[in-house]
């Protein structure tokens, strides 16, 4: 079972009202793959300059991820600088630097292209596209995006959603892409396009999944997120909800309603201990034994 | 068992994206014994101008609520005009014209003093402390408030909700309340004040219980909204949500952990009726078999 990612591989400038931090690992590849490598074999396809420091890349190494799909580039590593308020549900950008990343495109070794898993993290969607061309019948597509692409490549982010199984967003780019303040139409509209699921992600209050076909409203899935006294830094949450969720699906094989909703949990989980910690602090020592124990804390949270 | 309320009894001019009604019989404890009368005898205080359409009065005292403690005094009816936009988790007030309701002193019949259960809708803290102290040894005491009280009657308040045994409050007032951005520390806070749940409620984002005693984050409960693709007019949410909540206490006389949980998803039921019309359109018709029908829902919502 192989899991693809592709996605962004930077260097973070991050202050909340819990600390700051200067050029930690970060990037949406990096989250994903660090926490998706707990559930089984991770390929990672992205770029970094050559100031990218080498005890990154072994960290990363260390946890088994497949480094061949990560180009070192002549120049400086993607670079974002951020802060967050109290309210830890809006980062404010500070800078965003491309730098290597303004040229890069996905190049896949060979045997990536078998990869079964695929996960397109938040970038820019011709590229997401363009990873899509290069794999053969994977088992499942799944892809990320942020507000940046709804404005300026809407047309590119529409085909590439259609060529996906599963849509992650956020609840707010989900409104903004179908232009409807109604959570269901804009999830109706997401799922027109042909996916098979959509997992709406909503911060503090949790994710939302709509599986294509049927009753919209009355087959979705709600999932809280994990209540927690402080959060120290959210970079990185989506990323590592969406290796939750794509390593649970990777794990049970299990991609229909009752599969993708474990699956969701599994993302809720993750999310819940990468915030806990600066960059991937938390995520580096987290263990499927502490994920299944939060798993077990979600069902008591929603019974009755 | 009986369920005494009190709360405003008013007309509301009330606009949305999907219409408009003006002079509408609305308050809280219009909302609140419309609904709970569903679930056995309510009782109600308030006041009224002589201005009050008898066809109001008849519709309450057609559903068996009993009014001997709806006052009508010489003067205007309360009046609130809102309006919502599409975000219609936030209600524009337009006026608020107190009227009678700006002399009210609640007078409680003699034998509504023994209700079992009692609800105090969202008014000043200090006329809910005179009707805790007309009540003789209720059952469960519920009580609700809004953003005006914590900034205005802040020790009234806090003094009201030493005095009941369930709290329910919007999530932005809480946090308001607590002066904290932490949900799960504004609830330890308003906890520590002596009620033993605390009902935290989310809008679209359902809401959480809290009960006083052990681990607050790992004992909560989440229950979600119910999703309606046209939500017609919010007002009156949260005092159907109270009516779902105490109805099903009252009904099933289960005051623990379980018994609250299931309450806070009739709250949620209930609420989401009564945002499927303007008014109190949707409650007047709604019946008990409706509201068992979407309990399952939720029921399914949520499980994995």
């Amino acid at each position: 079972m192989s899991i693809l990612v592709v996605g962004s591989v930077g260097l973070d400038d991050v202050q909340t009202p819990f600390g700051r931090r200067k050029g930690a690992l970060g990037g949406s590849s990096t989250f994903f793959s660090t926490a998706a490598s707990l559930y089984g074999q991770v390929r990672l396809v992205g770029v970094v300059g050559t100031d990218f420091p080498q005890e990154y890349t072994d960290f990363l190494a260390n946890r088994g991820i497949d480094l061949r799909g990560l180009q070192v580039a002549e120049g400086k590593t993607f670079r974002w600088a951020a802060r967050y308020d109290y309210d830890l549900n809006v980062a404010q950008t500070l800078d965003t630097q491309l730098n290597v990343f303004a040229q890069f495109h996905p190049q896949l070794p060979e045997d990536y292209r078998s990869s079964e898993y695929v996960f397109l993290a938040n970038i820019d969607p011709e590229l997401q596209i363009e990873v899509l061309e290069q794999v053969q019948s994977p088992r499942l597509t799944a892809l990320d995006t942020m507000n940046y692409w709804i404005d300026f490549k809407k047309d590119a982010l529409t085909k590439a959603m259609s060529m996906v199984d599963v849509v992650l967003i956020n609840e707010a780019e989900a409104r903004q892409y179908a232009q409807t303040f109604s959570l269901i139409r804009a999830a109706r509209k997401l799922l027109d396009l042909g996916p098979k699921a959509l997992v709406v992600k909503r911060g503090e209050y949790g994710a939302v999944l709509y599986v294509n076909g049927g009753n919209l409203c009355r087959s979705c899935f709600f999932a809280p997120a994990y209540p927690l006294e402080k959060i120290e830094d959210p970079t990185g949450a989506g990323d590592s909800f969406a290796a939750g969720f794509m390593g649970s699906l990777a794990n049970s094989g299990d991609h229909g309603p009752e599969g993708l909703r474990r699956a969701v949990v599994h993302g809720s989980v993750v999310a819940s201990f990468a915030v806990q910690g600066f960059s991937v602090d938390r995520l580096s020592t987290l263990t499927m034994k502490e994920i299944e124990g939060r798993y077990e804390d979600f069902k008591r949270f929603v019974s009755f």
